[in-house]
């Protein structure tokens, strides 16, 4: 990597937005300690910053000429110990909007820039304090909502993938050089590296990069929520169950911003599980003048990629009963649990049909508390085989997700190989993108492009 | 006062709420560094928090049990050296909310309790670290918007207006022990205070609390924005000025919570001066079927409290030009700017009528920023006159000014009194009640109910 030396000094305030009892305004760069000299003045010592121990917090005003803008602490970090790497000074003043943009622009005033989203972190990153994967699980572990999210972030931030991934690229360097040793000594036929030994090396390191590649549909479960897709003929309550569900647990629903237009998504955490409701409302207007079954089959092909599917009908409606068994026989071939939900039960009230395989069946009001809690009880008892090991290292970045694939598939290309016995030049040549694929998650290998997506996305301030 | 001992150890999130890149927990007591370091545990050194120097940063883990909850900064503060006056620990952390909750939780589990609103900057008061009226700065401060607002809650947190005060009360202490002594030899009828000295004193007195009750009509201004009252008959473009007004410097407008509940007050600033717009829409229905004077008398009554007032006349309404004249003539009797405004300019263009004193007169367009720019120029031509030395101290508090009039009232009966040459008994309970009622603005005089209401209206974690 090639990085034009970090010159500038840079500030933003790090606390949230907003007014509050006290805020967080960060400076991080060379002239950290300078330019916060030139505003900050100690209250009961005549000593500057730049005079302060590391680590030290000290009292004192925000001046702006012979105006005290502010009483504050500043707080001074010293190059490389601090979060960037660089020297850093953090003041905390009083929570006001006006104090908080009035001392940032004292500061560019005095020679600082406003930091662009992300780019504390990303200094970090340059400076060597964290690998990009390490700075990706900070944003992660600030966006994070649930015991579940937290955890995934914190791990990953602490370096368990890097880890994982560090080992990997060391095997794979070992392989590679083993095998261009081979390249060099071409011409006399020797042959340093064991076939078989490699295809072992090859097979196992296939394994890990396969199972963290498979763990990205746990991570994403984890991170986005459960997908459970609710689906139905018209007027069978799918709205009325979902505002139900969303009611109870208010707390902490959010919209997710349309990552399919004609769906509405929400999230609802049950039992500290996240899950992700999809309402198929858009499928049903379309559908309405379409045969039923068409219906149902373009709603499933919507709801596809849910874990959980509920199929709600409405009690008070004379439907065939024949017709419901049959449907209930047809959704056993989905490969998904699904819970078939007979609404309106305040009003009508019928012999449930029977259900088996897959396929479970209740009749509820959506009036009635204790039915709400018993489809939510259905619905957890149905995610009991997705809990995953939160000490495992578990993939829950896109963007690792795809890297891993493609060091997958380089690794499979070396596997093959191997077998076919091709030559020690292609072997190279494929062990090669395997690093450089791992290396993309990690940082060793990068583009401005890369980097300015991954921090465009972090907060300012952070 | 007397205040039971303040035992128990509080914490509570600092910085807005929220998700940010960073936000800070305030722990604060007796028991705040014990109770931190069950949860945090040093990276680099084996050392506790109890055994780091005061006002210096440690890098660490909030742990619960072994599960690392988040890397944190630290920061140890001890008694009395701290914002509280106890031992504080600010614990800097990833800036999620489930982190925030988290380390909240943690804390409370380990022994400290959530702090009510404002419980740190009372605790810094009940442990002398400021008074009354700094403390209630302090809530100034982090709610200004303004650099007026912003330079008055700062001069009033940083001592000038209880130095004032303490100065006041000084000169009475040491008027009614005069008194008081002459008391005490009453049967002797020695007098040992001159009465004609003790006048000059009391005159003093008087005139500096005079002072500072006059300066709230400014502070209120500075705090509360210039009152302007928009005025006129039904469809002379009320809203529609208000609205060009507002959409201009829309940045930081928001509605003040009804103080009078028939008008609708928006708060713009011009030119860095706030001003609070009343639009007086509630009366123009009721005024619908009323004779015109009546309708204009009754808006003028519920704009009474404003500074300014604008009379807005629609140019196409073939208005009787003499009862116009007969209008600017009747609104000189008002003593109060009063900007007669013929709108719809751009449909009808009329000779100006002739305005004197306090009324002046233009024609605009709502349509055109230009004319908008010229409303705004003559609303801050009237304002000129209500400029204000920063460096004065100016009382922006309802409780102090309520607290200053009785005062006021208090050194008014003792001026009477020694001119009347009534007793020395009397005399002096009028100066204690002067006395009393300063002091309740800096809170030696001070009751939990006073004590409550102030601190309810801080932020959680102030």
């Amino acid at each position: 990597m090639l990085y034009t030396a970090i010159q500038d000094t840079i500030c933003a305030l790090s606390t949230p937005p907003g007014t509050g009892g006290i805020a967080v305004i960060r400076v991080s760069g060379t002239d950290a300690i300078v330019i916060c000299d030139k505003i900050f003045v100690p209250q009961k010592t005549r000593k500057h910053l730049h005079t302060q121990p590391a680590n030290t917090v000290i009292f004192g005003a925000i001046r702006n000429n012979n105006e005290v803008m502010d009483n504050v602490l500043a707080t001074v970090f010293r190059a490389p110990r601090s979060f960037t790497g660089e020297d850093t000074v953090e003041i905390s003043c009083h929570g006001s909007i006006y104090i908080q943009q009035q001392i940032l622009q004292l500061l560019i005033e005095s020679g600082a820039r406003l930091a662009q989203p992300g780019e504390f972190t990303k200094r970090a990153f340059l400076n060597g304090k964290m690998d990009l994967s390490q700075t990706e699980a900070v944003a992660d572990l600030i966006a994070s909502t649930s015991a579940g999210m937290h955890k995934l972030a914190m791990n990953q931030m602490r370096g368990g993938f890097s880890n994982e991934l560090t080992q990997l690229r060391t095997q794979l360097l070992d392989f590679t050089s083993l095998i261009e040793l081979e390249l060099d000594f071409a011409e006399e036929e020797v042959e340093f590296a064991d076939r078989t030994q490699l295809l072992t090396l090859a097979d196992n390191i296939h394994r890990k990069i396969s199972r963290l590649a498979d763990s990205f549909s746990v991570g994403n479960v984890v991170k986005n929520g459960i997908p459970v897709a609710i689906i139905g003929k018209p007027n069978t309550g799918k709205s009325t169950l979902l505002n139900a569900l969303l009611n109870e647990e208010r707390a902490i629903v959010s919209d997710i911003p349309g990552t399919t237009r004609d769906t509405i998504e929400e999230t609802v955490y049950i039992a500290g599980q996240l899950f992700r409701f999809i309402d198929t409302a858009g499928i049903r207007k379309q559908a309405g003048d379409h045969i039923e079954a068409l219906g149902i089959k373009r709603s499933f092909e919507k709801a596809e990629k849910a874990a959980i599917i509920l199929y709600l009908f409405d009690l008070t409606v004379e439907d065939d009963r024949e017709d419901l068994i049959a449907t209930s026989l047809w959704l056993q071939n989905f490969r998904k649990p699904i819970l078939m939900i007979g609404t309106k039960n305040d009003l009508a009230r019928r012999s449930p049909i029977h259900t088996s395989g897959n396929v479970l069946s209740i009749h509820i009001s959506c009036k009635n508390p204790a039915d709400i809690e018993r489809v939510k009880d259905k619905i957890l008892s149905f995610t009991q085989t997705q809990s995953f090991d939160p000490n495992d290292v578990i993939v829950t970045n896109v963007r690792h997700y795809e890297a891993l694939c493609k060091a997958l598939s380089a690794i499979t290309r070396v596997i093959e190989g191997l077998k076919n016995n091709i030559s020690g030049d292609f072997l190279s040549q494929d062990i090669r993108e395997c690093i450089h694929h791992l290396g993309e998650i990690t940082g060793e290998i990068t583009t401005d492009e890369v980097l300015g997506n991954i921090f465009g996305r972090f907060c300012i301030g952070k």
